[in-house]
């Protein structure tokens, strides 16, 4: 079950950089392990933001809250969830 | 080049019930042959809306343009175009 | 699995009389239909608006939107649909 | 009487998290008791955010107040209040 | 239990005219007779639109509605309600 | 002459605890002499925010703005102005 | 008592023309009246758009609504009207 | 004295073809005549919808407004003017 | 050339209350300068609002935002600029 | 391949002031680099606000991301990008 998942980052600018990197690099991890997993399937920067839209495949809402909720930014997140279905006109098996 | 575009359709209520189904006949093949070729790469309904949320893959800002203006619904749908970049944690190798 | 559906109804004032009279009749009849299979848990009336807030449980997203484009006025209706999640502090079993 | 009622929570990135803790526990605890109530109808979980959807059940536009301003979140809460009515067409008898 | 009400009327240009002035005499006898009734307390017009920001007393959020949607121009409404509580510095007895 | 007046206060979480409740007092003390003096006619809560909506009674334009600048959480305040006038409806014989 | 007033424009594009410029010569000698009796103190038009920005002095909120509903135009505008107060900066003597 | 203008056109669904083959005729001549006078510096496709961002060249706000109202669609446009100044960071001669 | 500009001030609630008292007497010795040069012809304060709505008289675009930007709190403001041009239905000589 | 750009930068007041002014000087570098490499073709002021309209000649989506990721001011700015495709009422040779 496919959703579309915008993701915008607001970091506060006297943020310890350290502890951004830090994040940033579980961040990065995090999204590589979901990939992995099938459950992230596409993510894409949006030009000139600090912005991803993507495409996750999860069981359930219950499922997708708790992918998002461990995100390591999440705090810092701005984050829109639309249900996707399934296109008529898609020639794509997987939906 | 990646795109994400959104398209909501908005056919006023007392148009011709057959021309309609003729346009949608139309944008169907349309949507199949831009697919077939790798220009329109997904296409996902968006659940509860006549839209959908679409990636396209063009070379250029004036292809994707010239892609879209051929819609056969283009004059009744509202579109939004949203340029992406490679993610710097995306592991899918096409972008 | 539980969405929120947001309906808001806007049929243009020179329709005919009985066309929505029929609408309306059949509306209601699909909504009782939904009710009884548990897909359409709650529906109540937003005061002084032609619109309703309800929660409908569906086993996917496609299923929803099925659910959602077969309603007799859809085409005269703008939806907005918010995927929920089972709350930690809920004391309610079904979420 | 029905309300429905979405509260978004922001609590400053840099607020004691031991505080914070203390509050979430205490909040928990309010929502447990109002649920027991029968004040709380339902809580549900807005996928992605840190946001819930709830309806509420309260005898008066001043019981419902009472009962929002004295949730220990209510000073970090954007709080927007929907007043229901019974709709025609809900099988519900608690409407 | 109080209300605020922002009724903004919108009859399109090409409406009979006949229709809408007798729909306006109804408009009028109704609100008066809900004034009088004690249950649309204020009336105000919004200079330079055609509009009003009311206040209704309403015993439920089920009456209130009952109260608006028999309103004769209400097909031609944009209805906004606000539930209102007694603020505690009103020094007005009636809240 | 009547205005609505829409008030809602935000106040920095980490603001000194006793300087918000010596300008609450104040606020409130100010309130009570306005309405005494048949400047400020009503003040609502809006439900679940820290917001009001108010109705107020000044000669001018210029007299409201000093009513309002006067106000001990002016400097916290989001304030929207709507002029009001009497409605031909109305049959409260002071606008 | 000043008043900032914007209106804007919108006339169904299938309307009559004659009806319209008649309208328009009726609403331009209607400003002419109201500029002549110092009640329209200035008129200056939206670069690009059918609308203008104008100052009106109007000894009460009645009275600006009395003179902006005569406008012959007043069906096809949509007006928003800001209270404005003297600013103790200004050097203008009359406000 | 530069502006950027955008524009977006919406012609009404049951427009006469021939009447609006004939205003885009005249709407491209009159749009090539302004460029050839250096009035129209540049004009650019917005990717995705029949709207186009353009720089003007315009010696007043008076002129610009009389270059834009002869546009033979401007009844059928959204214009939306921002005036522009050089930026002390162009290398740009003409600003 | 004309030119509405309407200010909102900001100014962060634990500034320094000396500097800003600076800055706003500042603010008002270059506003009566510019009233003086036939620069800013008007300016009204919003009622209700830390905000004003100002007429300015400026050569070109490129003066009107060398005014601006020297404005003693043009860091603290929110600024709006919409061009004027001549109404063909003002009586004003200037415009 | 073009590109509409627009800035708006919002440094919190309290930054420190030699940073900003380091920082403001290496943005104008960048932005002149930019210029002679033909990739910034145009940046204009917003008049009496602190952000550009720009236009940019990208080879790629991805190219224009790592472009303005790059520019000093970038964690204070909020960007807008909007993509262009040639008009076909233009008389540029370039698009």
């Amino acid at each position: 079950m496919l959703f579309q998942v915008e993701m915008t980052v607001s970091i506060p600018h006297d943020w310890n950089a350290e502890a951004v990197a830090r994040l940033q690099a579980e961040e990065k991890q995090y999204c590589h392990k979901l990939q992995r997993e099938g459950k992230w399937l596409h993510i894409w920067r949006v030009v000139g933001r600090y912005a991803n839209v993507s495409i996750f495949d999860a069981a359930s809402n219950d499922e997708l809250h708790d992918l998002l909720r461990q995100l390591p930014l999440f705090p810092f997140m701005q984050i829109t969830v639309t249900p996707l279905a399934r296109h008529p006109s898609s020639l794509d098996g997987a939906g």
